[in-house]
């Protein structure tokens, strides 16, 4: 283990969880590494919910302020949401219980694009970060970091916070050494430069973390691997939608609006993004490239048989099964992917350079194309936006796909007005369900609305919509984009009154 | 007025209008030039919207899709409008006659981030561009074309487009001519390379339009002025909204998150932008810069005490008092002012870098920070988005700001929900009413909330606020963004229904 640890002054500062988990003081902002279910920070959060703990029953309150990358896992969002130990959260989470405090009004959660939260820090806009948490796979002998399977924002957190704890992880392969590309040319306005970046597969950076040595407080050492839950099947449902997406691809060239080189891929997380991608490799497409913030599982496979060329990212978002793909083959993989900061991967004067595709998941759309990644009926938080919004708004194609219905069909993807808007109407370009595919370019809104109900809706829900939308463009106070505001969200008040969107003769 | 066309061939090419008129066609995709109602076409369009009437009324329906750089006047969004001869216009407009046909849904109209026209029509979104029409100052003895007083999409209409007819406008000032920067380093994805700014007063193009002569069907010669309306004089609510705005900036530069020389202004469109920029020269500041899009009469003054040093743009929104301010000193002007295509006025990669402070107008927000900016009560289209997204979203600052109230007090600009989301819960930062300044940065919704209703709301709305959202807070479905979606929108039906958001009892 000690060979992970080179640099001789970091050796003394190892210590116990517990021991470094009293350095975290109530009301401290802690920035923590960590994005979706990766290199997130093993044994220092468990021994702080812990103390959080014991010292609550004591009658001490005891809270902090959480930044991370992303969503990270039970060992970190969920112990310490379990402890009560958060007053605030950002950005994005998806741990179960730490979304069910969240929803039940017991903590606050801020929702931001991922690429802004860096330099939101670096504005000052959130304050002082009193101490960062990092997991690293080593340390080497100049006292640089090699960075584990997740990015994010470590560079921002070891360079802002006063003290840094290191969580040293010996389970994490050391063969990913070299396979990181830290930016160290960003600034702040007015001093800040072009990035002289022109394809996904070019190195800018280093592959190091720096960090002051002065600051480093602790050392922990784990071993314990990242926990993430395996993908759903793929179904027909994604099949489906998969299916969509490679017809109208295969339509963009012979358009001649793209190559069969497409352009870089960026792709969502979740099930549907995940499935999707697996269907890409039906495509017949050789040496593609990926600029996204995640190599999920299907983007292994793509690289393995040659769908893709290169993959740019921040994260891995593996199951344990592409855990186990990736490090018998690292060799291969490691000529193939670069993990960068947060703030790069999805950085939009990069997105919109390389000219993104954008695939993501969402929770609903509207007839009009405003997309509701966030919000289900327009209060309960699922994950956050992610970097949806960072590729959707900037990139080439903003494509948004879901299956046509939810919950067995009692909810329709496909909504008359979005009970929360994450993109709005200006930024959606294509939406896909297992129904059809709706290309919204260079459409007005009621000419979107019908494309909407046309090729996206649920069979169930499509009269239902043509209904509203007929009526609409009668009743509507202006006819831009035609709504009877008292019945815009009935369909989602009738989900929350009945359990079902639909009208109970429906359902009889 | 030769002396203005100084390219021999072109001298043959000269017509009157009502013959190049006569060069469009039903179902043609037309391209015009004009943004903020400057630098539009004055002859063409109301000889083509005569053709128009006279052929529709032989029963033959004639109809083109009109794309312009933003809004015009009633030359031409005015008289087209008028004689029924839009199938579709996008992207931003503010001629009342067109604001009309539209919201009638008598026309399509589709709105889109400033920033996005060119590329999407490079990209093929819009189809094929059959013809353009574009007012200059004048045209160089190399055939090259001296843009008027405003750029916008000139530069890509021209490139695309399959025909050109040139509008040379003789009451356009000649001495506009080196203020302009057309850059032409723009490639499609995968061929894009950064853009090598950073700073708002460096110039990285060419102060004239490229035209390939071959497409040049029609030179025709006018002599007209822009014509805008006068702005509304500036009135306590938008003195205070300045004040206000200037405290905040005060505040940040004490916390050191800014300097004396903030970063570059963005100043959006209308009476309230306006009037805050004539707010700024009470600030004590100097030397500032504006990246922006538009200059109005406000920032004429600016650059004239010394407040702003420079400012870019990419087109004049002139009264007729700012314009002969301009004409009289533009040698003055000329050292302090470059116009730019609109995809570089707005480019995210440059508003990002450059950090600018976007301050723009709003319709409404709602008190979780979702901004609508331009669908009165949810359907009635105002003018559209405008740059208003490409500065919020991309910019150092996002500033909205606008009265409490509505058509004196019966509608309130903070509402439950927003009806529509321009600028979502994420991109939203400050919001300023006469009332206060809402610094919604590091907030989750629920804190928004109460800092909205406390600092922005109107007093005869602040306890209606109030007991929504402390009912909310109790009985919506998640308590994340907590909302009772059956009165989420009922201000606003209720608006429909009697004129006032105010419910009857509150009103007697
Ligand atoms: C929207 C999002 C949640 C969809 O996730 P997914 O895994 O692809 O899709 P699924 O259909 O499996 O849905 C996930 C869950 O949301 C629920 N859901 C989906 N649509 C819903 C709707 N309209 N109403 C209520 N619940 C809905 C599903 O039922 C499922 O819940 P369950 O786990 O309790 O069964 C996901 O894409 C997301 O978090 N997006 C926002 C962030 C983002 O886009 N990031 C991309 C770059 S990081
Ligand atoms: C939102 C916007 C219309 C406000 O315009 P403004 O001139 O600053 O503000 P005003 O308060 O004078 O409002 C203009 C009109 O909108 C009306 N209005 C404003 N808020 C309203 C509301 N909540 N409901 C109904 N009408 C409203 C006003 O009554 C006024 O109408 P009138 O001319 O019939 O009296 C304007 O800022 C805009 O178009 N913004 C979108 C584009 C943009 O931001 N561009 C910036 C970069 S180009």
């Amino acid at each position: 283990m000690h060979d992970r640890i080179q640099y001789p002054k970091f050796l003394d500062l190892r210590m116990p969880a517990e021991q470094a988990a009293a350095l975290v003081k109530p009301g401290m902002t802690v920035a923590m590494s960590g994005f979706t279910g990766a290199g997130y920070p093993k044994a220092v959060p468990g021994a702080l919910a812990a103390l959080m703990e014991k010292e609550q029953a004591s009658g001490n309150p005891f809270k902090i302020n959480v930044l991370t990358g992303a969503s990270t896992a039970p060992e970190l969002d969920g112990v310490l949401a379990r402890a009560g130990g958060m007053d605030l959260r950002l950005p994005y989470m998806s741990d179960p219980e730490l979304r069910r405090r969240i929803n039940d009004g017991e903590m606050e959660y801020m929702d931001i694009h991922l690429s802004h939260v860096a330099q939101h820090a670096w504005f000052g806009f959130y304050g002082k970060i009193d101490l960062a948490i990092i997991e690293v796979v080593g340390i080497k002998e100049d006292g640089s970091l090699i960075p584990s399977s997740s990015v994010g924002n470590n560079k921002t957190w070891l360079d802002m916070a006063d003290k840094v704890i290191i969580e040293v992880n010996s389970q994490q392969s050391a063969a990913m050494e070299g396979m990181h590309d830290i930016y160290y040319g960003t600034a702040l306005p007015p001093h800040r430069k072009p990035i002289e970046m022109t394809t996904a597969d070019q190195r800018i950076g280093e592959p190091y973390l720096r960090v002051d040595p002065a600051k480093i407080v602790a050392v922990v050492e784990t071993n314990a691997p990242d926990r993430l839950s395996p993908f759903a099947p793929v179904d027909a449902t994604s099949t489906q939608i998969a299916d969509h997406l490679l017809d109208f691809l295969d339509h963009e060239i012979r358009a001649g609006r793209l190559t069969d080189k497409l352009l870089p891929l960026q792709s969502g997380v979740g099930n549907i993004a995940n499935a999707v991608l697996a269907g890409l490799a039906r495509g017949g497409y050789e040496g593609l490239q990926a600029y996204t913030e995640v190599i999920q599982d299907g983007m292994l496979s793509l690289l393995k048989d040659g769908t893709l060329g290169f993959a740019s990212a921040t994260s891995f978002s593996l199951s344990s099964d592409g855990i186990d793909e990736f490090n018998r083959h690292v060799d291969f993989y490691r000529e193939r992917i670069l993990l960068r900061p947060q703030e790069i991967s999805n950085h939009p004067e990069l997105v919109r350079r390389l000219g993104c595709i954008a695939l993501n998941g969402m929770i609903e759309a509207d007839i009009y194309g405003n997309v509701n990644s966030t919000n289900v009926v327009g209060s309960h938080v699922m994950n956050g936006i992610g970097g949806s919004g960072d590729f959707a708004r900037n990139g080439y194609l903003s494509v948004f796909m879901s299956p046509s219905v939810a919950k067995g069909g009692k909810i329709s993807g496909i909504v008359p007005m979005a009970s929360h808007v994450d993109h709005t109407e200006h930024d959606t370009m294509i939406l896909i369900t297992e129904q059809g595919l709706a290309d919204l370019r260079g459409l007005s809104p009621k000419q979107r609305a019908q494309v909407v109900i046309d090729k996206c809706a649920a069979p169930a829900y499509r009269p239902m919509l043509q209904d509203y939308f007929d009526r609409a463009k009668m009743g509507s106070y202006g006819k831009h984009t035609p709504h009877l505001l008292g019945e815009s969200l009935s369909w989602h008040q009738r989900y929350i009154d009945t359990g079902d969107m639909r009208p109970a003769a429906a359902e009889a």
